[in-house]
C-alpha cells in the first residue's frame, strides 16, 4: 500500500519490535466505527492472530479522539432491523476477537472514548489513558441505550457506576475510569506513549506461548464457578509446565540470569 | 388521603415533575421495614411500574436515618420458621421489584443504612449519600448473619469488603461506600437534594421507552457469559433501533438541536 | 512436639483466646509452599474445622516475607505432567479449604506475597497487610502463567487490574491492593498485629454458629443468579432465625445489654 493509500485507509497497522500498532484512522469522524472500519479491524486482528512475530497489539486513534462509537450518519441511512442486528453482531464479534486473540491488546486512549468507543476500551485486555481523556456510553443521548457496550463495561466496573453512565450518558474522567477499573491507569499526555511502550515491552519479554495460553485460560475461568475454575486452571497450569520455556525460566531464575525463551 | 393520614402512612409518595418521591415514614423506628412498610413499598412500586408519568423514583427516609433494616421488635413477637421464611421472601421480592421496575430508582441516603436498609441501598439502581451517612450489615450483632442483604451487597462491592462488613457488623463511611461501589457518590448534606434532583432530571430528559428497555436488558445480561450476553444485548439494541425515539435522537444530534422524544 | 521440633515444623500453630495463629515456617525459602507445607496446611485446616474452640484463624509467615508461592526448586526436580497436575490440584484444595472452613481466616501479610502466595491472600476471607508489603502473580517471569492464582485474584480485583498483574508479573503496592479489593486494608507495620487482633476479636465476639452458617451461605450465593441467590439466602436466614443465639441477640439488643451467646 502506498503512503497515500495508507493515509486514506480507515485502519493503519505498523509493526515495530514485535508490537503491532493499530490506529483507527477516521480522524474527521472521531474514528467512528463504520462498517469498513469494523471489517478492517476484524480482518487485521485475524491476521495478527496467525502472526507469531507480533507479541503485543497497541490500539490507538488518530486525531482528536480515541473513538466516538458507531457511525451515526451511516446508521441513519439504514432502516431495516436486520441491518442493525448484523451491525451489532459484527461489532460484538470484533470486540470478542480482541479477547480471543493470542496476543494481549493495550488500548492507548486520548481525547474521548464514547459508546462503542468506550466498549472498545473495556474490551481490550489492558488500557492506559492520558489524564485528560473522558469516557461515556452516550447512546442514551440519542435515544439508544448502549446495550452491547454495557456487556464489557459492566464486567470492568461496578454495577451502579456502569448504570449511572448508561442512564445518564455522562462522561467520567480518566481518574474515575482508573479508580473504577475501566482502565489500568491515567498518565500525563506527554508520558502516554512511553507508558504504553513500557507495558508492551514488559509483555514482549515474556514467553509468547505462555502468554497466549494464559490469556485464553484467564477469560474462560472468569465465567466458571470457583470449583470448576480451579479444575480448569489446574489442568491448564500442568499443561503449561510441559512448555520448554518453563524449564528454561525456572533454571534462569535459579541461576540468576535472564531467560532465553525458545518460543518467542 | 388527608395530610394527617399521609403523615401517619408508613410510606409517603409525592410526584413532582415526573419524579416519584417515596419516603419511608417510620422515623421513630429509624424507618425499620415492618411488614406494613414492605407491603406499602411493594404495592407502590407495582403502581409506579404502570404509571408512565413517572420517569424516575427517588427513595428516601424520614427522620434521622435512611433505614435501619427489619423491624426487630415485630420479628421478636414471632417464633415460627415459616413466618420468617415468608418475611425474607417478601423482602427479597421488594428488593428485586426495584430492579425489575421500568423506571430507574435512586436511593437518597442520610444517617444510617443498616442490615436490610443497606440492602435497600444496594438494590437501588443508583445511590447518592450525604457525607456523614454510614452503612452496615449489622445483623450479626444480634446473632443473625445478613444473608439476604449479602446478595445485592456482594454484587456491588468486592468480596473481602462485603465479607468484613458481614462478619463484623461494623460501619463503613459514605466515602468508603463510594470507593467500594455501594453508592455512586457522597456529597455534603446541604447538597444532597440538589445532587439527587440533578441526577433524576438528567434521566427524565432521556427517552422513557429506551431507558426502560435498557434497564431490563442491563440486569439480564449481567447474569450471562460474555458470548450469550452479546447475543442478547445485540438483539436488544437492534430492537431499540426500531423505536421512533432513536431516529429522532440521531436526527436531533446531527442537526444540533434538542431531541423531541415521542415517548415521554 | 518439642520446642525444637516445632521450630523446625514447616507450619506452626498456636491457639490463644479462641484464635488459631498459623505461621508458615520456611523463612529461608520465603515460606514457599512445598508439598510438605501444603500437606501441613491442609491437615491443620481440617483439624481446625472440627475444633469449636477456634473462632478465627490468622495466617502469617515467618521471616522476611508472607509467602513466595510454590517451591520452584522442588518443582524443578520433577518432570512428569501428572506430578504437576496433582500439585496444582492439591494447592487448589488447600485454597478452597480456607473458603469452606467454618471459621473466618484472616491473612496477616508482610513483605511479599507472590504467585501462590498472592493466591493465598486472595483466598482468605479477610486480609490486612503492612504498608510496605507488595503483591504479584509472578509466575510469568519464569514462563509459567499464574493460572490457579488467577482464580481467586480475578474474583477479588477488577479484570484489567488482574490481567496486568498476570501478564507483567509486576508488583502492586499494599495501597493498590487495598484500593483494588485484594486486601481489606494496609496499616503501618508496627500496627499490623494490633489491627489483625482487633479484627479477630470482633469476630470472636459474635455467635460462632451464625458466623459459620453465614460464611458458608455467602460463598454459595456468590455463584448464583440473583433470583436463585435470594431464594437460597432467604431460606438460610429463616434457618438462622431458629438458632437460640438470635433470640438472645435480639433480646440483648432490645434490653441494651451484651448478648450471652449459647453457642460459643
Amino acid at each position: 500500500m502506498s503512503q497515500t493509500a495508507a493515509d486514506q485507509a480507515v485502519l493503519l497497522r505498523e509493526d515495530r519490535d514485535n508490537i503491532a500498532y493499530l490506529t483507527l484512522n477516521r480522524p474527521n469522524q472521531f474514528n467512528a466505527l463504520s462498517e469498513e472500519l469494523l471489517d478492517a479491524l476484524h480482518s487485521t486482528l485475524d491476521a495478527i492472530a496467525e502472526d507469531e512475530s507480533v507479541r503485543v497489539v497497541v490500539l490507538a486513534g488518530n486525531g482528536r479522539a480515541f473513538c466516538a462509537g458507531h457511525d451515526l450518519k451511516q446508521m441513519r441511512t439504514q432502516s431495516e432491523r436486520e441491518y442493525f442486528q448484523q451491525l451489532f453482531d459484527h461489532c460484538g464479534q470484533v470486540m470478542t476477537r480482541i479477547t480471543s486473540l493470542p496476543q494481549p491488546v493495550i488500548a492507548r486512549v486520548h481525547g474521548i472514548a464514547t459508546a462503542a468507543g468506550c466498549q472498545l476500551v473495556a474490551s481490550c485486555d489492558l488500557a492506559i489513558a492520558e489524564e485528560g481523556s473522558r469516557f461515556a456510553v452516550s447512546g442514551i443521548n440519542v435515544g439508544l441505550f448502549c446495550g452491547t457496550p454495557s456487556v464489557p463495561l459492566s464486567r470492568n466496573v461496578g454495577r451502579k457506576q456502569a448504570m449511572e453512565m448508561l442512564l445518564t450518558g455522562g462522561f467520567i474522567s480518566a481518574q474515575q475510569a482508573a479508580a473504577q477499573g475501566l482502565i489500568n491507569r491515567a498518565v500525563p499526555l506527554e508520558q502516554l506513549d512511553e507508558e504504553v511502550l513500557k507495558l508492551a515491552r514488559t509483555i514482549c519479554n515474556k514467553s509468547r506461548a505462555s502468554i497466549a495460553h494464559g490469556k485464553a485460560m484467564y477469560y474462560k475461568q472468569l465465567e466458571m464457578g470457583v470449583e470448576q475454575a480451579y479444575q480448569f486452571a489446574s489442568t491448564a497450569m500442568a499443561d503449561n509446565m510441559m512448555f520448554a520455556d518453563v524449564s528454561e525460566g525456572i533454571d534462569a531464575f535459579t541461576e540468576k540470569r535472564p531467560p532465553n525463551w525458545q518460543d518467542r
